[in-house]
């Protein structure tokens, strides 16, 4: 119980609905898995300190930007939001990427963060 | 040449070995390929602020992990330290990477900036 | 010949409606694409037993979680119900794949399989 | 202002409305993306030779096929029969990725260009 | 401490040597990374019953030849056989593989997997 | 027996030593993996048309690039020089791939390309 509050903790900071809405969808095919999102994901990995939340959203745009997983980029781009960052730096994360998985990756991260700042407005 | 001029200051304050390794293993077969790191990943990219060289150099790196890119990984993780990282940092991205990436992607991260850590020491 | 109705004989036993479907969304482009899923996916591989089907409809799924490919995924998915998988172990086998290809396959794979299921209640 | 007006110019010849499409779209968040795209990828490489324009434009449907990134394959199918190639020659790229990177991208690959062919009808 | 007990159980029936060997090689830097294997891998998911451990093991074996992760490649395929997967089974697995994400996965697999096979010889 | 002539026709011009090595190493763990080599890749692929053998190898590099498949990519550099492709070709192949896939994989592409040229000085 430790780890899944501590998980719901930062989750509550920086990306309660996209959790909630996470969590309803997998309620009725697979529970365990949101539990392990908040388990596993925030309660042992974004809690350890060491790097802060803001950099650790950044890092997570970073990877999903080169997965081109574009749901739960969205996702993190309102976390990173949450925690700090500016839409400056989010894009700038994106724009990096194109040295390291190419363009299509940065622009498809470009577009997503861009869909979410609209949202906000 | 403003751009390559910019980007080799970057280069020579935290990749400066790694950088000339490259240009010298495609002197012959691709040269401009190397003229292009200076100039368009470093000149152009690292050099835009916005974000500063140590959070750049973490970004790289969970891509690099994401990616398996192992010599690229081995050569940001001496960035990464040249930049101000501490080996902690460095290994937390890893550690981070497991979330969306897998454990294989992360355990295969650690263990390349391992080899970089004990080079050094 | 041979090759070609061993496949469909299995494809009629676990996928008819996905093959249909592609095979006339290929027709007036790709038709031999369709073919060579019927000859070499089916009538080479799936064919050769050592594995059941309902292993082999699993296999693929994992594989097709960790790639991302929503579309093939959901048509596998009816496959594996066909083949004999529960719901339970389809689900079961997106969950596994957050340990090597990180959560947001997992989740993306979940949730492919969850639409399928509730096409059919 | 040399390396953006080369690229231009080869943007203007195959892939025009994609790029101001582009451009608009990046224009409010990241209008560097859409410079770079023009001055790096197209003033920087497609214009190097040694390979020509028809060739580039094939490997780069090789290289989105295997990636699955859909938007820019549907804008690189355009750009290819800008560049004079054939529906033929196209799609026959996207079949032979089945050997490298399996059927699904070959399948997606091949579904992205019909869409494009028939938008042209 | 019921996690890693449930976790180390299972890492003991099938993959006990190379869990010790990732857990020494990650001890001075990241322990933490070996916990979590223990923990959430094994403790939380290949413990949860619905597939046998010789289905989760032919899985990974998929997801792995996937990514093409060689080093977890081989530790899996030793996994799959204390299992009691056969050789020929885990043979079929990449062989299937060739399918979904091309025939080098596949080649790179069976490669892999011949190696662990002949060091028990 | 005819798809698997035709396929060996297309090997013995261009790549014919691999294909030798390919088929030893795979002799006693996954002969079908070979023949299937033989039949589908170059019987029921590369021996289409439309796309003549030397496109056919450097859209090959483009896909092997790509996905960072460093034997194989060894393997069709000297394929694609006994196409008829120049050295200056394939280079050329892998640094466009920059554009779409990054850095880390034309370098890489690069210099798997450079051992195969020097290898044959």
């Amino acid at each position: 119980m430790v780890r899944y509050r501590r998980g719901m903790e930062i989750l509550n900071r920086i990306n309660r609905e996209s959790y909630s809405a996470l969590r309803e969808e997998l309620e009725d095919v697979a529970p365990d898995l949101a539990r392990f999102v908040a388990e596993f994901a925030y309660g042992d990995i974004y809690s350890r300190g060491v790097l802060d939340l803001k950099t650790r959203e950044l890092l997570t745009l970073a990877a999903l930007t080169v997965l081109g997983a574009e749901d739960q980029l969205k996702s993190h781009v309102r976390g990173a939001l949450n925690a700090g960052c500016s839409e400056e730096e989010i894009i700038e994360v994106m724009i990096q990427m194109a040295v390291y998985a190419g363009f299509p990756a940065a622009i498809n991260g470009v577009l997503a963060a861009k869909e979410v700042f609209m949202e906000k407005k």
